[in-house]
């Protein structure tokens, strides 16, 4: 079994979790050595549940706070394993998150008495479909371990606070036509030609940017992939255009869908997949608290995170990572060194230890 | 090896045709039983090439007619074997093209002193690539035995000359962007969207009709295929649409090409395909006494088929067979028996032999 070495400097630690090979659904390894560095820790009470590894302190603080970072990475592509060049550690993971799971291991091991009780989790499944994300098992399971008054996701966020997320949706808007054989293509109806005007009216879309507890969101409307044909002397029946909605998290699931099918009246709209986004949540003395303890400075995320999740459970969340979150899931990605420590000690600070 | 009779009837004949399944590249057997039932009849001169078969009269006419049928069919569709209900003989291959085939299998038997030589060609893969067929390689090893004054091509043209043929080609017409994660869309450039001016485009187009030696062509201009997308959260960098088009033999394929780059003018237009028309050729003598022995109803074909290779070469051509052209590659064709019945009298007594 690989062995993880909590003592070494967070970024020696990154470096070891990327070289345990983990895309979605091949996390046992990384799970046991995870699993195995925090199980002898006193001050912790470790709970395995799937490839999901949960640690907590129980000290009576007056408020608990969750710390959660996913163990999973997108598909390898030629990039393991980490490679250090000057103020950067390359290669899958680096950034999408092991250097938030090498901060996270770190505080778990070392802020023996933090000033409130925290529950670390490094879960499994993060980048594929939620029903086997491990917060969507353990929110089934255990729902009690995911409770707290804040949370923070160690998504890479650029060691800045990234608060609230977006919502995505995904529909299939159809047309459908009658086939005939080109050569005599009156007698049919190409149902590629009407979704002339499901593109139109994507190209006229217009963003709204709505601006929440001071933090300026940014929608977007997008067909994703288009799809018709039946053979090269056919006229297609049926064409089908996916769209994905990013709403801003002023709006519902069910106000986004509203959205999305009033923006295509007239054609067949079939929802296929929908996550509501996260308010901000700034406005909650915790969430205020942790801004200010580490600097101040807040983004609004754009892409969905499982902050909505600890929202949906009424536990208000941020991110707060090392990385750069253009670079996630990018075959060249890469976290400055500086990132990781940055986030560590500003989370040992703010956990009432010195740095 | 399975056997045909050349002296049961020609429905009969058909459906021992039918029930040898030749789908494109598996002609082997019905090209060996062709071969096999023309070899010993002393009036003809047979040939082999792959999985075509010819045979000849050599009479010294002042005059000589190709006449051709493939045997080759699309794939079984749970259609075989063949079924006579009353009038129709069902099944893959009755309708296109084993019921013209069975016509000339009779004639080259049975009228052994043509009033013109007769250059007899059952061919193999008419349904797929060009490439593959037997016309293609025939006109390449042995240009000679596809010469003659005039060709008629058995193929299901409801037992009427269908003049002429339309020519097809095909390109791919294409969008470029840039790619970005959906949920920061602003950062890329969808290609997807900008196909809608292609779609638009496309929907308002106006087929142009023409009448030429008084049959009225109907060109069509389609998207058959459409493609897009990368992934479901990444803005897509290409989109193709794969546009078909269907043109009236008084454009020649070069003029044809600009017709649809001036149509598309703005995009990326890649030619993938061509082939040219067959203008009707009703002056030429050969043509025009064959339109009055087989009843003087003469309609344009809207569909490319092998006569545009003869026109090339040189040879006027129509189309003649029995079947309803519509129903070519459908599940459930099938020929009514009097085409066939219609096709082999008119031929008959078109070569000088009573009906």
């Amino acid at each position: 079994m690989p062995h993880l070495d909590l003592d070494l400097d967070a970024v020696t630690l990154t470096e070891q979790l990327v070289n345990i090979e983990s895309v979605s659904q091949d996390e046992r390894a990384i799970a046991d050595a995870v699993e195995a560095a925090l199980r002898p820790l006193d001050h912790l009470t470790v709970t395995r549940h799937g490839h999901t590894v949960v640690a907590r302190t129980d000290l009576g603080r007056g408020e608990r706070v969750v710390i959660a970072g996913h163990l999973d990475t997108v598909p390898v592509n030629d990039n393991l394993p980490a490679r250090r060049e000057g103020d950067l550690l390359h290669g899958l993971g680096t950034c999408d998150m092991k250097g938030g799971d090498a901060v996270i291991l770190r505080l778990a091991k070392h802020v023996t008495e933090p000033n409130r009780d925290v529950t670390f989790i490094l879960y499994e499944a993060e980048e594929i479909d939620a029903e086997f994300n491990g917060l969507t098992k353990l929110s089934a399971s255990n729902p009690e371990l995911m409770t707290g008054d804040f949370a923070i996701l160690m998504e890479p966020s650029n060691a800045v606070v990234e608060a609230g997320c977006q919502g995505t949706l995904r529909v299939d808007v159809r047309t459908t036509g009658e086939r005939a054989h080109s050569a005599r293509s009156w007698k049919g109806v190409n149902a590629i030609h009407k979704a002339s005007g499901i593109l139109a009216r994507l190209e006229q879309y217009d963003a709204r940017r709505p601006v929440i507890d001071g933090l300026e969101y940014h929608e977007g409307l997008n067909a994703v992939f288009i799809r018709g044909g039946v053979a090269g002397n056919v006229l297609p029946d049926e064409c089908v255009v996916e769209v994905n909605f990013r709403f801003a998290p002023d709006r519902s699931e069910a106000e986004a869908e509203q959205f999305v099918r009033d923006f295509f009246d007239g054609y067949d709209v079939t929802l296929t997949d929908s996550a509501p986004g996260a308010l901000p949540g700034l406005d909650v003395p915790a969430a205020k608290a942790f801004v200010e303890a580490v600097g101040g400075e807040v983004n609004p995320k754009f892409g969905w995170t499982d902050v909505a999740r600890f929202t949906g459970l009424g536990v208000p969340a941020v991110n707060f990572g090392p990385g750069d979150p253009m670079l996630a899931h990018k075959q060249e990605e890469h976290v400055p060194v500086e990132h990781i420590e940055r986030c560590e000690r500003l989370l040992r600070t703010w956990l009432g230890a010195g740095s």
